[in-house]
């Protein structure tokens, strides 16, 4: 089911005309004279799509493709029309990175964008079409297309962004007093790369494909718009691939430092038993029982073992620190 | 020996014919009009096959690659006919991942296809067959082998998706109590991650080659739908792979999360023992038998020897407290 | 020097020689229009080759390759002939892994094969010439070539297959009683893979090379079997990356259940350790020479203490077994 | 906002001028028989460059990126001007590596070259043109822009030679005396390290395709010149994956290192514990108050049990030391 | 300044001259119709260079190339002539892996090499040379290249084989004693073969484009021999690359080793501890100064309290022996 569609017009001639909850069946036909771009939001329904897959020959593979939400993005040219498909990431403050996928399909004249979820990143389209400043009521179809997949690849910036700043928190606190908490937050953030991963690298083939393909639906002047998303999308991975250098580095530094502080408290507690162990062993030898023992019956036999007790801890303790133990 | 073999044609006029348990023999020649399809269970011996091999020019090798059981997976274009070789898995509750070959031979106008086990993938294509429904009947020989290749790599999300909830399973024993079985759960993970790896990779291969591929018996209206399985098994591979470092991170969560515990063990039995033995000490030293040894004969020097040993014990444990070692 | 060298000659007629002890310089010229197949063991003198050289315009340096023992796997086209250089690996049940050179030298009519030392894997393709059985005798010296290629290759799945076994066997002692020597095993096994996979890489480029290669020396019927043994290459090492993986994970179970084991050794003992302590602390205090100590004189003071103490043992005892330490 | 602008522009008959502080608009048109270096430092908006936009053809994407101050480092060719966007590296000895972009566009007849900090590493080019020795004068602009691009390439071998000097002080201390400190060090080195990397790799990818690139900007003559630029950056690179090695090696070093000495810590304290144990047991032995021990009585006991405990304790030791665990 | 050159020309007539000593300037103009090597040591100047500039149209950036003795080993077609930069590797008893940059221009008849260091490769094609035998005095300035080149390459498998012993020798302490000195050898060779390792790499790139490069300069049947140079370089890189591994494998082997060890030691000392405390415990209990404990006046109390301390002792050991402790 369409839980929501709007369709927006726009010519040559600078008319541009917008309709909001339309009926996806009344769009038809689309006038060619003007590009047409029809977002539809909460798509679940392959018979909706119908009318336009026999009006605009899309390929069943297509209607498949957009109704699965489990896609990897891709870009296909079909020839009539190049259909794109993309995650739309978000970082959500308590679920971490989410992800939704838009698809869009471009034709010679038209734009048919599809979102699943409630999170939307066109409305800075929206006000430019609806404005006309800029250059996107003058451009093609094609151009609309390049705006929209911007403003999704633009959203991975603000991800990067908000994964930065966990990164910097982890590293304060590994700094300032690392634990178990930090350890999590490790391994969140490395699971959180991994899957921001998986989706960035076939965005790259995608926006790649589509900036060097053959399709004669880009003209030549937005392939050099495309080559700047792609850029970008190049940019996102080696942030993204410095990004997972630096929590494995993290990794190293939290276990190294866990590992030291472990070895350190040993340390000491094993020198705290050592420092005693003689001088237990002083007293029990003046604890035994021997009718001939001439030491106990001095008159300052106690008070100088006392001593002698105090000097040999003394002298141990000594002797670790010069030994850089203590 | 052939266990059972079952023969399906049809035509562009929309008849189709069935029969089970034919004859190898039987079914030749092939009415070159109409789509063939052969389905062969449990093959065993090279002789049963000799017919064939003469009436639709099937080399000596493809029958060889048909009977050795332990394949790769890989596509071969033999000008006359394309040779698909592939791995099927499934996942057994008990064994866990298990594979079975499944080879194809698509010639102009028939698929054969060998199967070897008893776990049958292609009632869903035979269904479709029977049925008349969807486009299956009205396409070529080149269709239904896709149909087939697409049953046998769908099978592989299954597979994943019941690796993905072991993944899970083990996740949960590792935060709620991690032992020796967690160890082998990962590293039973791990193994089979790693044959999988082996059969789904060149699996993407032979699918990329038979979408790249320049075979004419591939119409160019299927090429869509190769693509669209090539996808798939690209989705495969990120998903295993994404799998292979989550298992990999497991391991390292649980090998420092034991010698984290082993560590808390061990510190708590440190601090034991390093808190006692200084009040064994004092014990000690007022269990020597020196003569003159005057707290001895005190009359509060019990209580006051006790209470001292008290303030000790209370001020190493606080100072432990607050050096955060307890 | 040469060793021993047989020659065997076949037409397409059907007639077929074999001379054993041959002299090298009788052998010449050779009969264009039969094959020729000269089988040579424990060149060590290049002299022996030189009317080879210049009545079959053998360049000096394949001579030299030939006698060079430590070559790498490779094939040289030099137009009128095809130089390829194997090792044939066998698996020695003491020494493990043992490798020894094959050459080949292909031409238009004749192959010269030479092998270094005793182990000899030709028998095979020896007897299928005799017996004229399966299409060795049919076909040209291309064939011939790939049935000696075939012969070492396949020797590598003997040498896979045990170390497969040695493999098991690891695992088992793995799982049974890991000591020293399983180490051992283990870094012998990583050796014997890094020695098998510095030879297949190489032999899998060879082979390759020979496939693809423009030679005509190669007919087109030939390919396909070339293509076949170049399939088992790839296979070769597709096992062999899947050991070095077990291998690896074998060595990380090694160390982490060692380390397991000494960490549980250490826990138990630093237990005994630790409940006796509190114990001896206790016998102590009521060995102390104060003389006022009021239970000294108690009736019922030594059965309470040692009531006490055993009361103080099991709840440690308790404890622990709680927090799951034993 | 433009900070500062010099231009200098030079023409084959060997006339040179220089005007520093020039308003933007003022340059325009260009001389197209000379060559026009126009040298910008801290450009903020956009609308400076517009005249130059519209005057020599640039497009809008690149005053974009000439704006953006975290861009990868890239050549972009637009037919009529090849856009180089470079990361100019230096060494700051309380920072560290810092990194500034400067930005190039490289016309037919001109450069005009973008900085946006202070550091200036142009002072050479500049003197070289002023004094008019060398080719700089006699060539065109791409020489001009090629001599600009390799005064920033050769910053990165200072930048390499600092790194390598840190490498070589942590080494001394790895060596010396490894603390947290040299751990510190290193945890630094190793992520200034990935920084570099992160500007390096794209920056050979520019200078390759700047070599490799068809643009008719670049003269034969000049390309020998690029390819030289490129093979400095391969060296750099060369460079910076052998110091990752070596990083990676010193972190190992000091790793083992640091808790090869805890150990040898560990090992001498618990073998003073073991040392005094069985003594203090003897000594316990003869502070039991058993009515019938006879050795309590008899005259030597005392120094009798004193010479056994020396002769345990010196039988310990030697055993020990025997060992090789002192 | 030149410390020294020599000249040395030879015809297809086979005359041959040679001149020590020469002063650069004196060999211009070369004769065409023979094949001239000069063969220069110790160039520090580029001066002395400029005559051969110009006469042979060698590009600065060559001349540049030459004098800077930290360049990456490559081979630079200038069309008229080949650049060719090597690093000549040796191993010095005491300094380990040395190197020094060795480079050489091919033009059509003549070679010029030079040599920054005293130490020669070159004797060997000299004496080939004066005494005229082989083929290097029949054939062009191309193969005297190849000549030289093969020299250079020979002596890295010098290298090597000094590197499989000082391999071996670690081995063999790794299994005997394995000490901090191991460690520090295995640092020492995985240090040498990461620089070998760099200079290999490039290596192997230079020879590869000297055989596959389309340069006039190096006539058909040279090529096959340039072809096996780059088979060694080949071969040398393999060899490199499985000593690598064995290098991190000896890594591992000493680690284990060493915490093995340790981890024996500690485990013994603790069991010594583990045997005496309860001893000592028991000698406490009886060491107590109750008034009524009615096993201090038995008669057999002591003795039958050093048998029951025997008896625990027996009972511990035993138990720690079946557990495999000990």
């Amino acid at each position: 089911m369409v839980q929501h569609a709007a369709c927006m017009t726009y010519g040559a001639n600078g008319d541009f005309s917008e309709r909001q909850g339309v009926d996806l069946a009344s769009v038809l036909p689309l006038d060619s004279r003007r590009v047409t771009w029809l977002d539809i939001h909460g798509m679940t329904e392959p018979s909706a799509l119908e009318p336009f897959s026999t009006s605009l020959g899309i390929h069943p593979l297509t209607l498949e493709d957009i109704l699965n939400t489990e896609q990897r993005p891709k870009m296909e040219d079909f020839g009539d029309y190049v259909f794109i498909d993309l995650n739309m990431l978000w970082y959500d403050s308590e679920q971490g990175v989410e992800a939704q996928q838009v698809s869009f399909i471009l034709g010679s004249r038209y734009v048919i964008s599809f979102q699943r979820g409630d999170v939307d990143v066109f409305a800075g389209v929206r006000e430019r079409l609806r404005s006309g400043k800029g250059r996107l009521r003058k451009m093609g179809a094609d151009y609309l297309a390049y705006a929209l997949v911007d403003a999704v690849v633009d959203n991975y910036f603000l991800v990067l962004e908000k994964l930065g700043e966990e990164i910097e928190d982890i590293e304060e606190a590994l700094i300032a007093n690392p634990g178990r908490e930090t350890l999590r937050g490790i391994h969140h953030l490395k699971r959180e790369l991994l899957h921001l991963r998986k989706s960035v690298w076939p965005l790259r083939e995608a926006v790649g494909a589509l900036d060097r393909g053959e399709s004669a639906l880009i003209q030549p002047g937005t392939r050099a718009y495309l080559r700047d998303v792609y850029d970008h999308t190049i940019q996102v991975i080696d942030a993204l691939e410095t990004y997972r250098d630096m929590v494995s580095g993290m990794l190293d530094i939290y276990l190294s430092s866990i590992s030291n502080r472990m070895n350190e408290v040993m340390k000491v507690l094993t020198i705290i038993s050592t420092v005693f162990i003689p001088l237990t062993f002083l007293a029990g030898v003046y604890g035994m029982n021997f009718r001939f023992m001439p030491e106990l019956s001095w008159r300052w036999g106690y008070p100088a073992l006392l001593g002698i007790m105090l000097t040999v801890a003394a002298v141990m303790l000594a002797f670790f620190r010069r030994k850089k133990w203590l």
